[in-house]
């Protein structure tokens, strides 16, 4: 039995030029697509995925056979219903799960590029999809969507390519990368970089993949996804195995165990270079230097805003998405602007966050009845 | 010329016994004192240092040849005025600057310990500490004071010894670590216990002490030192040796640089295995567990409180050491408590801070009045 390809593949024929003025040959844009494409090829949405994730947004993810990753979200009859909508989904250039990227081969050696892939940016993610978008036929998306990098690719649609797109939903977000966040990226880095294992990026023939560092990168960035509350809620100082302390470096709170889980089963699905090129790219994000200051970037724009933040988020807590609100109100853009109590820090945005949804729901039921799709 | 030895050295003849229930034989602890002791001994304060610390708490510390690391508080005319009181200052068990760990000859195999050190608590530091104490005939420290760590020492005196002080002076600490606290922890040891070099804790013989690991770990505890309004008023996304981005893996923003150094310049004096004792320590420590419960803890004492706390240490958050409060309140204790307005995070004990400073002042003051000493 012949098994069907797990995902489709957008050969681009023409050099991608990037924001670092280097090309890349031969790139490709691996996606998945959800729901049927109308007649007026006007009920699309594009859905970008963070830093961790994949084109895998909903249904079932054939690497690790669990539910996408907004599968709570996107679906028939969902906020964002397939049986109304076309969704498509792909991975970041730079990406690793189909996506040209560090661990692709590089047409030029045919080996894999390493470091030698050019360094990219959220600009570049972003010109790519403009590119699969563009290939659908699609003139015009219905909206574009996406939480914390992937919210930083909507904002970027909307400065980039602002009269392709008809609203835009940034979730978790901000227009650019805080100090405090580019530290924990830089130290995730270097716990890559340290691990002897990643061989300047030199891994893929020996099949050495820096698990170690990779690990401890994912398992920093993961605390930057929870709350303290959530934290001390769900594990507080619970012992894993006893009553007793261990006495020695093994696994003595739960907090400890379900951090090296994340971290273990992280580095089985994802390429330690993609974690490095990734998390420049959004380092490197700041709306606020483009085009004379951030009042000025969304200077007449038509498209319809709908922002969301969290309570508790602390990696993009709600006054950075303040600051774009005030920007665009400056500009007299169409805003809808809510900030979701809750917990569950910055992963709320994947979550069972009622409010969150329903008010996710009345923005694109309303855009439904404007649009006339 | 004969070189002074930086510190002094107390030496145990009997074997302590540590709460994991195994000895540790021969410990000594080295220390050093400032000013000079009264005829009556009741002009001694122990000062208590954090994860990082050391006996240098004031003047030049050999190693480093920096100032030490409470300078700004402790000397001739300061707020812990040395021509009054006789500082003690001792490095802590399990730590790397004299005092008896992991980097220590075990006396049994005439090698280091490495991980054949056995897990300590805060409680066996300070047991040896109260050993210190008593060895210089000082039957009542006039006070106890530390931040961080040193504030969870100081507590543990005020439960375990409290007939043996007078005042307590614990800032920017807690009754327990909380789980936010623990994972970070976890991710420090975890980089240190995945650098290669590291080698299951035995890595003295070659001198191959795991740098990449322990910088990573540095600098992921360093993040949590500081507030993010500190970090983006200080480094922002200012770019550190140009206009434009690198494009490449070295280093673009100063937050950057400014972290590798806290990295690099941490593993030139600390030792890996001390790290993974210290921080296990520190995991382990909360009071609430002890003697049924935070509210028993503190039943009819006569230490005198003096709490800090400051409005932007995530770290170690002022809700935290109001739990205390509440506790010593209801138990009719004598507290005082300041909460400091700043926004340079859990560093702030360390820095020039007019309102603590002056109001420890005032604390002791009123108690050399008290005291009569």
């Amino acid at each position: 039995m012949k098994v069907k390809k797990a995902y489709e593949t957008l050969k681009l024929k023409d050099p991608v030029k990037l924001d670092s003025g280097k090309y890349i040959n031969l790139c490709e844009i691996a996606y998945k697509t959800f729901g049927k494409l109308n007649k007026n090829k006007s009920n699309a949405i594009l859905v970008c995925h963070a830093l961790s994730g994949d084109q895998y947004c909903t249904g079932i993810n054939p690497i690790t056979n669990k539910k996408g990753w907004w599968n709570i979200l996107i679906g028939p009859g969902k906020v964002i219903d397939t049986n109304i909508f076309f969704v498509i989904c792909c991975n970041v250039l730079g990406g690793c799960m189909g996506s040209t990227g560090p661990s692709s081969i590089n047409p030029k050696t045919q080996k894999p590029y390493g470091l030698m892939f050019p360094v990219i940016t959220i600009s570049d993610m972003v010109r790519v999809q403009e590119k699969l978008v563009s290939s659908l036929g699609i003139k015009k998306l219905f909206a574009v969507i996406g939480g914390s990098m992937g919210g930083m690719q909507v904002l970027e649609w909307a400065t980039k390519f602002n009269k392709k797109i008809n609203a835009a939903i940034p979730i978790a977000t901000s227009y650019r990368h805080s100090a405090q966040n580019i530290a924990f990226h830089e130290i995730g880095r270097q716990a890559i970089m340290a691990d002897l294992s990643w061989n300047k990026g030199n891994y893929y023939k020996n099949k050495t993949n820096p698990k170690g560092g990779l690990s401890v990168a994912r398992m920093i960035a993961h605390i930057t996804y929870l709350s303290e509350t959530a934290l001390q809620r769900k594990f507080g100082r619970n012992l894993q195995n006893s009553d007793f302390f261990s006495f020695n470096f093994d696994t003595d709170f739960q907090i400890e165990s379900y951090l090296k889980h994340q971290g273990s089963s992280f580095v089985q699905r994802f390429d330690a270079n993609s974690y490095l090129y990734i998390t420049k790219a959004m380092d490197y994000f700041d709306l606020s230097v483009k085009k004379g200051g951030l009042p000025k970037v969304f200077k007449n724009t038509n498209v319809k805003f709908c922002f969301f933040t969290f309570t508790s988020d602390w990696l993009f807590p709600t006054s950075e998405t303040k600051i774009i609100i005030k920007s665009l109100n400056s500009s007299n853009s169409m805003v809808s602007f809510v900030e979701v109590k809750t917990d569950k820090g910055h992963d709320a945005f994947l979550l069972d966050e009622p409010e969150f949804h329903a008010t996710l729901r009345g923005f694109i039921e309303g855009q439904i009845i404007q649009q006339r799709i």
